[in-house]
């Protein structure tokens, strides 16, 4: 077994941010896939043994279980003394972001997207109160990189990760994004570190099995 | 002028965790108020002098801005060495239930107490999307202290200003708490604090004026 299993599936946005710093990290680690779609992060199992939030991503360092994708990626920064903060300005400029994207980005953009593309509820009233949520969050993730690199400077941290995470299921969420060219550009910084992989490259579970 | 002065408003339960936190504190404090309500956090002033992700709370600590509830609360538990984290694990165990709360929690419960008690929607999809996700962490929240006194144990910590903030406005976001027993032992718990008061005690701009 590697030393870190990422417990996670491909669709999962919140495991990516995860999965991503796992493998720019260079870390020994495999994905362990959880089969969301037929419930079973909300199962009692799922809640006992690995998280009562009912949600992934959850990390096992060794026996050791972590949740909360920010929490795990703090966890992570100091091990691997990467993508982390020096000093506690630093780290709480992160966790401003990181924040943001967690209430205001993907907290809106990851249930946009399950309504658009998984759940296929077409356009209704939540699908268009979650997009303009969405995209004044983008606005001003798009002001605020038009003089950085990175989210909190010139140095790529977990907040990016964070940030970055649901923008690459690309034509799922139903926003383009040309409009907000401080992002793309930011994207393709991110997707040129090396060895950076797609979500459905990353982790397993894609494409979803045809309904029966 | 008072050494910390909070820009808020008295509905602004993200506001009012930073409030409560300053009295509880002891700090020599003074809220500014902000007219959420005719577009000020939205106006480019705001932006350009306060906080570019056009919210409140904004934090002045003699000159110094800081913005976001859970930076803000991390910066003053570090100055009055009170409700804050002694390890890192203390620090990630605070991050898990903050970040729980401002996307799920606070994240749910602020926008829908919004539409139901301010812009006065009347009930659509999106006040039933938004009672469903807020149902879903209450329950997760009260399963949790059912063996704890507060929400990383025994001690008050910045988690529980977070997780308790929209909570005390009673009333205004439609969800009756009676059937989460252990959330309003937990609230009466912070409410037993020394100097504790509600938001409308608290933060100006309560009750708002008449609609003209």
């Amino acid at each position: 077994m590697a030393e870190y299993v990422l417990h996670c599936m491909a669709q999962s946005g919140h495991s990516y941010k995860v999965a991503l710093m796992l493998e720019l990290c260079g870390a020994d680690w495999e994905p362990s896939w959880v089969d969301f779609f037929n419930g079973e992060t909300r199962s009692e199992k799922f809640r006992a043994e690995l998280n009562a939030m009912g949600e992934v991503p959850v990390l096992d360092h060794n026996g050791r279980l972590l949740t909360q994708s920010a929490v795990i990626m703090d966890y992570l920064a100091e091990i691997f003394g990467k993508f982390g903060w020096s000093d506690d300005d630093e780290r709480r400029e992160i966790l401003r972001w990181t924040i943001f994207d967690n209430q205001k980005l993907s907290g809106m953009i990851g249930p946009l997207r399950f309504l658009r593309a998984i759940a296929r509820t077409g356009e209704t009233d939540v699908t268009k109160f979650l997009e303009g949520r969405a995209r004044g969050a983008l606005a001003i993730l798009n002001n605020h990189l038009a003089t950085r690199a990175f989210a909190t400077g010139a140095k790529l941290t977990t907040a990016d990760f964070s940030l970055c995470s649901y923008l690459y299921y690309d034509g799922e969420y139903g926003i383009d994004l040309s409009e907000y060219e401080n992002i793309q550009n930011w994207l393709e910084r991110i997707k040129a570190q090396q060895g950076w992989k797609h979500p459905y490259d990353l982790m397993p579970g894609h494409p979803l099995p045809d309904a029966a």
